[in-house]
């Protein structure tokens, strides 16, 4: 059942699913690495910020170059709100990780130039920010060169991390980001963990965030999607109890953020909020991604399939 | 009216509705049996946790193939959540049912030996998860074969309960169940209370559940279709408010759950609390959904209609 | 602008669309009647419901036949709301108007008859609930003719009030409402106060609601469109607080539920509340919408723009 | 990159996205104007109306000619929410600002009569307000001049100002936006505080709002779309906190609503609560956009990349 014949699938499906690593996962399953994070930490918590600005409308197609308004709300990420955001950290005197996408880069170069000031990582997030499960497999690779390119090209240190676009890892990609020698990848979700992401033969050191922890599905909306409306204290509510229990377990947390989305005053006041509260708690270890990768990178080598 | 002659059907349809048994329906809506629950508990709580992993998006077709993200929220399941679920339900001292797709079995055969080691039931959930009303006849038999053998092969006991996937229940795949011989169905919501379904001539013991006891309508999330972002907590509050009343009515509650929605940390200390809340009110039948089954069947075969 | 002569209609338009009648609604704006509610009272409360059962799906199409799950969800409505409805109502020693479609009462007569029994009102709700605005003028036709035919083979007295299936009232049906000589109609969104309601030259007595005062838009979820998983006490927050800005305005407030959606449980108890909340309140009056619509008639007369 | 060479874009897209003017936005993102807001206030409040009536609907297109019951929604904002809002503006002795699309005014004049008689403001907002994205530079200049001349054919000063229908901005319309000499836009969304938005050569003065400060997605509900039914305290929220941050950065918020939309009873009581919780706070200048537009335009000079 490994997709080598190609016959049909079962049931209604046209072709066989690929099937997963059993072994992997079910080793993995049963692993509790022993975390120890610096200083007799309880938990590692990673915030990071995703800048798409423009290109977040952009990686959904052409139709959003007359749709100025959507392209607008993008651009607040870089005039209005990683100003803030950067004012905040420096008052809370943290340092994390901003994935930042090739044309934002380039277009907004002060912007990439003060995050680095500020002793902040920046991470791989494509170049127009293509949703990868869409386009072929040569324009992935031209998502990943061009990123790379344009952040060279001002002077941003070669990124050790990857997050994919939208969330829709595929197979090719997958295979880029182990072929590009990152250090971690963020784009899957099978655990809450750190682990080890198997892709067929591929292994990623992944560092895992979800879907609730991302700010976007409580409050983006648009005209055409609708979405949702939730007041800012529902999101912090939601942060705080996964902040609260993944304490409890010594793990670590990924909160996701966009600019854009989070940058909105009231909202930013309850991410100020969260962020003091959690260092009122005196718990928490605040590592940038790379920092994190770093340090659960020999934890998780025992989890390695071929090791 | 039965369908039995083809011709258009009233107003905009192009065919005749199935008449629903107006009798059965009737005689049904009359009833008020004595449940009669063991030990004189006033309640009967099911707690049911379908274990889709990545088959809940292999059942929407072919296209997440290319969506592994998507793949990995569910294979959180198996890895991550059913473990964590099956130590709360051993610190609670609870049995209860899994239902399982015959692809998560073949493929995560740990996580199936280690519900059946604590207890637990296995209910029959299709093989991929193929929405039934999309598929051909020939599919839906596909469906049931190959969930039973893909659960035999690894040692499960043949399931007495079929829950269908998605909820999209079909004549075809209702008529299975019943030749098939299962002791209960999980799939069709005209009452809350156990009752006879019935089909054109098929009749089947149901155990009931409902969209607003399953997890996923407050939870789901996906960057295509949306979704809702709730509180854990509200969550909860619904489910509280509905075990209160059923309580109160001396009924069933069926609560549905996912392992990969319910399993995220906020939201899983908010399940655990619920389930301490009712143990603490003291007045709750924890079955299987078998044991349930075989609790009421001999209550409802006075509605069967032809009995 | 009135649409004799075709030609283009502005900007993007390919029509020009029908003028209201201007003269009509200013006059109505400025209008204050006095409403004069009876015994003193001050406002009056009229609550509704839908008894749409499987026709709620069956009004959007043929595809509805295969997914026998989501017609079972509308048939709790006849199977377990309605009889808990009645009961909560003979408690109450509320008497109310329910629309029911033709389809439902052939195929469950005994609600019908139980409604009938308690005294309430039975309106007009067409015949398989087709959305008026996706069908032909015949069977917009035919909607209304067998759904009084229906309810005629079965005794119910013919219906005095029509209430649009799904909300989409057309020009010809609104037509036909005024052709089959219905007293008053509950489809319209004009204001929150009864009034006349003028399409080209028909006027119509209207008793309008909203969808803020529908219970479906706060629960109504399926896996095809998602849906809302409100708490009942938001529900029943927004209904509490409009009927106290209708109380403190001195009018009408009118309540649209539909029984499988209002009759869940957790759900059912708010229901329970609010109408308990109201009448400590002490203020309202509870007619049927015949009685409301037969105490306004006489006060909306001057409105008229022909009178 | 400026997009002069048409060539294939970067990655999936077929064209180059035309390049922001990254100068201009990264002077104006590390300004903070001294506002200077009179009688020394701390916060400028802009409150605004759109008064779209059923324009609301056919700016989807010709299928809502049909759909009447949604075209009556929106007429209960000329028929009855206008009138409450603007007796409540009377009482709280506020001037302020509302988008009268030329349908809304030709088909209502009374309306636009009584909001001038007043002493607001009215500003343009198109037509019919069709969707700009989807239509042709012939149509996009249509709805500005039928706009223009409509409002001119019922007494209406000359718009100052112009709002976008839907919030569709596009490059056309932006450059006729500048064409047609209005003082200010309120399309674009990247700021939160008043500011020079660039398209290509065009610089306008913009007055931001954003979609978490319009009504519509808090409680905008079609059968068609779905959409979010929050607790009106939800929305008031969500107001008052954006407007507690605005006062404590001493900038403008500017709230956005729907006649047809907040004019609902249960939710007009919020609307009235937050007025006057932000009148009792005494902090707050409350001009028109245009004097707003006035008061801020020479701050925003330096600001232009030309100047």
């Amino acid at each position: 059942m490994t997709g080598v014949v190609k016959k049909n699938g079962p049931c209604h499906l046209n072709e066989v699913p690929p099937s997963p690593d059993t072994q992997h996962w079910a080793r993995w399953a049963a692993s509790e690495p022993e975390w120890a994070w610096p200083d007799g930490k309880s938990v590692a918590v990673t915030l990071t910020f995703d800048v798409d600005a423009e290109t977040a409308w952009y990686g959904l197609g052409d139709e959003y170059f007359a749709r100025l308004t959507s392209l607008s709300e993008g651009r607040y990420s870089v005039v209005r709100a990683v100003p803030r955001i950067l004012q905040l950290l420096r008052r809370l005197d943290l340092r994390t990780t901003f994935f930042v996408p090739g044309w934002t880069a380039e277009n907004y170069p002060h912007v990439v130039e003060a995050i680095l000031a500020d002793g902040h990582e920046i991470g791989h997030h494509g170049y127009v920010h293509s949703r990868t499960d869409r386009v072929s497999a040569d324009v992935q690779r031209e998502e990943i060169e061009r990123g790379f390119s344009a952040l060279e090209s001002i002077g941003v240190p070669r990124p050790r991390g990857y997050r994919n676009p939208s969330w829709e890892m595929t197979t090719e990609t997958a295979a880029m980001v182990s072929e590009y020698g990152f250090l971690y990848d963020s784009s899957f979700l099978t655990d809450d963990r750190p682990y080890i992401e198997k892709v067929g033969d591929v292994e990623l050191l992944e560092l895992p965030s979800h879907w609730s922890l991302d700010d976007w599905p409580y409050f983006g909306y648009t005209g055409d999607f609708g979405g949702n409306t939730s007041t800012a204290a529902t999101w912090r509510q939601n942060q705080w109890d996964e902040y609260q229990i993944a304490r409890d377990e010594g793990r670590n947390v990924n909160f996701v953020c966009h600019p854009e989305v989070i940058g909105r005053g009231y909202r930013f006041t309850q991410l100020a909020k969260l962020l003091e509260d959690i260092l009122a708690d005196g718990r928490a270890w605040f590592p940038t991604m790379e920092e994190l990768a770093l340090h659960v990178a020999p934890k998780l080598l025992p989890a390695r399939s071929r090791s």
